[in-house]
């Protein structure tokens, strides 16, 4: 069973829980700059052990200390609930 | 000092030493496909670990079993001997 | 509530299903050697992601090229089935 | 060529430039805590790729959110200038 495609409504009342988070039309989209390479892949070691635990992963880009996270579930062709909850995990970890 | 962009004889003159690498007029580019993420992200640390240890990083997008990375230096617009370095390495680390 | 713990006609019954760990008073354990670090460190990472996932984590120490796992359920002060749960798995990985 | 051990008062002399470290006979022992698996992990990560990058490894061990870094330098039987480069590049690791 898919799952349910969010309204924008329910973005637009999502947003405030997503800082910094772009809302395109399929996806959330966010930058990461750290300081360098080591502390940029540290970051997606964090994020991948995250994604696979909760099966749902991300489309990104890594150059140097830059990293780029796109956030979609394939399966409905857009953004749904899955998305907004690693689109939280992802801030969390970042705080630690 | 800038590392000199190797020609297109040069590059030709290696290809087949960086065999799966299609050689673009400023990169290097391969893509890499896994059985799943968990294999994907593995194959990236290793990655990683080798960039970092020879200082020269890739650009390079993942989604979900799939690893595409682009090879370019930089300071020198476009391909050098340190992509070559790279390329092969990577390549490398995949038969282990 | 605590997880039950394997008796030993259980765990003998299993054993076959997990070659190569060895069955302690109150831990599995089994060491893995690699080519490299480059290569331990990966499968760690590999180890890593699945562990989170079950959320059951090993101990285990590295040094170069060898890894040493060893697996117990430490509310429950023994093995039990999480720990064969995540030798199995830990087995698969290497097979990828 | 052997790496020269470090003299006990070099040892004493240098220990302000790694605090927390312990000095013991043969080696340098530190313990690191973590909130969770995955800071923990992540951490490692980052240990991993520095280590690789100077050549210079560690035997570690990890405990869910705690790990356990020994340095020495097999070669040499003991603790040398490498030790104390890759105690210092870990510490410096953890304030970014």
């Amino acid at each position: 069973m898919k799952n349910k495609l969010l309204t924008l409504e329910e973005l637009r009342a999502s947003s405030h829980q997503i800082p910094g988070w772009e809302i395109l039309e399929t996806r959330l989209r966010k930058t990461f700059q750290f300081e360098n390479f080591i502390d940029a892949f540290s970051f997606m070691t964090k994020v991948a052990m995250i994604s696979e635990s909760i099966c749902h992963h991300p489309e990104w880009e890594n150059v140097y200390s830059k990293v780029c996270i796109c956030l979609t579930t394939h399966d409905s062709g857009g953004i749904t609930h899955l998305d907004l909850k690693l689109a939280k995990a992802i801030d969390k970890v970042l705080e630690g």
